[in-house]
């Protein structure tokens, strides 16, 4: 397989790309690539190219038209878990294509994330991309209230939140496997759970309440289950 | 919600329950919990009891009867992945009603793990267990290479085995919602991939080689998501 790169948009002119001094390091001192042998170059858009390393950076060869994309946008607003679970959730609802992550500072959220966190869960949602094929780079938000957020919203988007111990119907039952939506958005809560006050305000906000089965997820299991219940339905 | 504690079958004598001194130290200086006041004690097997604190242990109120298990009984034969990524299938697949995993040293694993890692995982799968509310704990096999493990295997289960970057199935069109298997068995391979001997043996073994999409899921990633929709299809 060959080794992937995003690249930003800038790096590329007509068909050379202009690599970073760390990049060229590491394809040629890590991935140990040589003059002549191949990348692929992705811009986190949906575009990506097949490259072959020269001594003045890289040559285009061709277009890769793979598209490994669901079929549907998923938004998910994850309430902050402790610790560096988010990190763990970037990964893995990446690699199940996740398109957009809104970090949730909660009522009930005790993390407050620093500054320098949008700048590391943005990279490795990167790897993240580059590790499992994609071309597209999900989006990740700067951390906002969860009322803000579900005030901000201006998409029509299918909405659901996952609430534990309820009697409301299971995700699955939820979504049509034959008519899927073209958006989604799902919001999980936090080791506390969510305030009555935000249950009440997302469902003012046309969010439908929904559980994930009998058992209580943790804040980071929860969004990744439900990616993979999603990508299944699409991907079946 | 009442704090849950696995405990052995000797510590339970007719409604007494026998607290070793580090369960009574965490009940009472972490849980804060005093005399009169209730926790849960489950046996890992299905059986759970509420439990009144004493000055001499814990007195059983009454019979737990909540059933939060999965319909079926679904074993994870997970090729160990890099560093501590064990840890987390343990812990997230636990959430998600596995009933058995088997660790798995498989041709290209570069784990080895080491003795004291057995206890470790059992001691995750505990927690994890009392903190999703399950009254059975999942079974956690020691490692065994892959080929051996298929050949003790006695069962008579669904087998499947996830093969990266192939043109099978998906999972889900092998599951019928409306008639699941009482018995499943899936493997999945480490950061390598499975050796072409490794997939023809499975395939011997009654294995049906599956997809879990477009995307190529880590290790660590690919029985969490195996997971959520075999629960998904079974508790919808």
């Amino acid at each position: 397989m060959l080794y992937r790169l995003v690249i930003t948009e800038s790096q590329r002119q007509d068909n050379k790309i202009i690599l970073h001094p760390d990049q060229e390091h590491y394809l040629r001192r890590v991935v140990r690539l040589n003059d002549g042998q191949f990348f692929i170059a992705i811009n986190g858009r949906g575009n990506g190219w097949q490259v072959k390393l020269t001594p003045i950076g890289g040559e285009i060869t061709n277009d890769i038209v793979e598209n490994k994309e669901l079929p549907m946008e998923v938004s998910l607003m994850v309430s902050l878990p402790k610790g560096s679970g988010f990190d763990d959730i970037v990964r893995c609802t990446t690699e199940l294509g996740v398109s957009r992550l809104y970090p949730i500072m909660a009522d009930r959220t005790l993390l407050k994330p620093k500054e320098n966190k949008l700048v590391r869960w943005r990279k490795i949602a990167q790897e993240a991309s580059e590790q499992c094929e994609r071309l597209i780079v999900p989006y990740i938000a700067p951390p906002l209230p969860f009322l803000e957020a579900i005030q901000q919203m201006e998409d029509d988007s299918s909405r659901f939140i996952a609430v534990a111990r309820n009697t409301d119907k299971h995700l699955f039952n939820c979504l049509n496997p034959l008519d899927l939506p073209s958006q989604i958005t799902i919001a999980t809560g936090c080791e506390g759970g969510w305030t009555t006050n935000e249950i009440q305000s997302a469902i003012a906000h046309n969010f439908q309440p929904i559980t994930l089965g009998k058992r209580i997820l943790r804040a980071v299991t929860a969004p990744i289950a439900i990616m993979a219940l999603i990508a299944s339905l699409a991907e079946k």
